[in-house]
């Protein structure tokens, strides 16, 4: 088994690193609180022997030799940067895991075949820079280096600029590593585990999800002024495709959800009507079906609203990935280390996207979960208990080692 | 008549100060541009031989003597600040027209038995500092100084830390001087004088106004991992809200406005579903009856909208005036000098708020205005023509300088 005393002190350690204002943290891709807590991660896998490789998009691969030269890496991986108001493990811990799996290989001298690589994707959360998983994404070759160079933050930064602000853009160029198999831990984000008093979640799909990103152009005008029948209102028809979107949702049921996190109006002053209007819905599923077909039922139904009060409409699809499949053999090897662990486990669809999502399209993947307290995750409250952190890295260990071969 | 060509260069000269991006003005009030403006505004009164005096909330009172020591002074007043993409007349047509009536009487070696005071309202948009009118509101009464004094702007700064910024704190007490009379000449900033091809609008009365800031709380979640039964979702409510204002206020045609400019979603992430969503609902009508009801039909189904979906509630009311009649004694004033002049003039209401309806609970006060192209305000594109411009000022000049008796 791991060091769970070790796992969560290292948690706690990198926690302090962009701290939030509500328990959890703000450490924001290509931030200086990044560049921070990279520094970390860089130092405590300098002491545990590891060697690091930097790609172009700054994703860090830390590398523990293994016997057989010819053998291709197993890699373990996930993410450090956070949400705005993120919690403390989301994505850390699946990194500080795989920390922790080279650490107890250490400390009982274990040995594999396989190089065992400890992977931190850059851009995972997609907060800053859309769309989320960006640097696997561009890895797994569905992106350019140069399309991914050029995604703006709302403040008009670049990716490209703010990578090498902070320092990080290395020399291997993206992809370029061949993988024999890709672990990725991560809490669950959601509320089944906890619900059903599993300690382990064997995941054997993911959800497809689309980000679709609608710009409103409405009539800026005085709020007092302008008369009820001469508004060009892109508010209201933003507040009208908003219901559509809950709607449509609700009719997909079950296994679909959508909503939206993401609004700017402009000038957004009290007493003018927008003239633009900005916003980003997110609807995922696991059936591919039912995600191509809300997709296209809110476009036709945003059109139509936009036409009936003549907003401009337009739209772009700014985050996407089709629902994901787990390589089998993987997902069987999860299962089995659990319970020969002894660890309650059930099989369960991760709702969120992860970097697991793009490495499946290039080499075998599959994920493993842990309860996190009432499904609550990009919130600040995000919480675990240090046993849930503990039994989902004893399973990542076991599950890695098997595959590595001792 | 007045110099139009003179009024209409300065009218250039000032808008050269806080450009905006589309032609227009971002000369937000207590900005450094701001600063420029008054600074400006200032230089021409001296030349003008205008005195200056500033009170305490900034508003800059210039005054031309009278003959009568004991005679309380006429003013002209407006504001020089704009919203954040606003036109280049709103507010500074009028106080740059009071110039020009004091350059006009110059000229004509015109002396008054009561004084001329032309003034610039600080903050009268409300942009950055709600609620709108703001200094002459505190003029009138209706709030404190220290209330102003700490209205907070998106970013957290106060009116009062943002005053002493660019040092145009005065000495004055606020509302210490009395009014003989007080006259405000502003473009329409809707429709009806352009389609009704008059050139001078006779504002009788000005519509009440309520702005109830909402406060939504719901529970901050990952988009893709929260069941849709599980959300606590106040973008929908919001959406929900927005829609119900469209619906009340169509419900108190004619005669009734309603709509939101300002949204804030909190943390504003596309994938998490908002914590906290704060907007401002507009809603304005002249009759006080209809205003009443709006608000409280609002106010009844937005609540009811989010104990459905389990949302917190929180309304703060961050402005409001009653619907005003203006003094009619002066109304006939503007109504015989337009037609003195020949031009062509129908009675209105004004759509927004001015200035004017503060000072006129303190003193006498009216309104001129004239048409805007396409009724068209609080936007970069907001246009008039020297010919309108001039036709106003003329009229301002001739009600003026009867009421302040030769
Ligand atoms: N795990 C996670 O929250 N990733 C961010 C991408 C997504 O929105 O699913
Ligand atoms: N005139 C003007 O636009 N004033 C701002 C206050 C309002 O919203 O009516």
């Amino acid at each position: 088994r791991i060091n769970g005393d070790r796992l969560w002190d290292s948690l706690m350690d990198m926690a302090r690193i962009g701290p939030g204002i509500a328990g959890g943290n703000n450490r924001q891709t290509l931030t200086d609180d990044d560049k921070k807590g990279r520094e970390l991660f860089q130092a405590w896998c300098d002491d545990a022997g590891l060697s690091m490789a930097v790609d172009q998009m700054g994703t860090m691969f830390m590398t523990r030799p293994g016997t057989d030269p010819d053998a291709l890496p197993v890699y373990i991986g996930s993410h450090l940067d956070t949400q705005p108001t993120g919690g403390k493990y989301d994505g850390v811990l699946g990194v500080l895991a795989g920390l922790e799996v080279v650490r107890s290989m250490n400390d009982l001298g274990i040995k594999t075949k396989h190089p065992i690589v400890v992977t931190n994707w850059t851009n995972e959360e997609g907060a800053r820079f859309a769309p989320a998983m960006l640097a696997s994404g561009v890895f797994a070759g569905i992106h350019t280096l140069d399309w991914a160079y050029g995604r703006k933050d709302m403040d008009g930064k670049s990716f490209g600029d703010e990578l090498q602000r902070i320092g990080w853009v290395g020399e291997e160029p993206v992809g370029a590593r061949k993988m024999h198999a890709y672990f990725e831990y991560h809490i669950e984000q959601g509320p089944i585990l906890e619900a059903e008093k599993r300690q382990i979640g064997v995941v054997t799909h993911g959800q497809g999800l689309w980000w679709l990103e609608f710009t409103l152009t409405g009539k800026e005008a005085h709020t007092g002024s302008t008369p009820m029948l001469m508004r060009v209102n892109a508010g209201l028809a933003m507040a009208r495709i908003m219901e559509a979107v809950q709607a449509i949702a609700m009719a997909h049921q079950p296994g679909a959800v959508g909503g939206v996190g993401q609004v700017k109006f402009s000038p957004n002053s009290r007493n003018v009507l927008p003239g633009t209007v900005v916003f980003t819905v997110d609807i995922r599923s696991p059936e591919l079906g039912k995600l191509t077909s809300m997709r296209s039922q809110i476009e036709e139904k945003a059109q139509a609203i936009c036409a009936e009060l003549g907003v401009g409409y337009a739209m772009e699809a700014v985050g996407h990935f089709d629902p994901v499949a787990f390589d089998p053999t993987l997902v069987q090897r999860v299962r089995s280390a659990a319970e020969k662990l002894g660890y309650s486990h059930m099989d369960i669809i991760s709702g969120a996207g992860h970097d697991a999502c793009w490495t499946n399209r290039v080499a075998p993947s599959t994920m493993i979960m842990c309860p996190c307290v009432g499904g609550l995750s990009h919130n600040e409250a995000e919480d675990i208990s240090k046993d849930w952190a503990s039994a989902g890295a004893d399973v990542l260990f076991h599950a890695v080692v098997e595959t590595a071969e001792i």
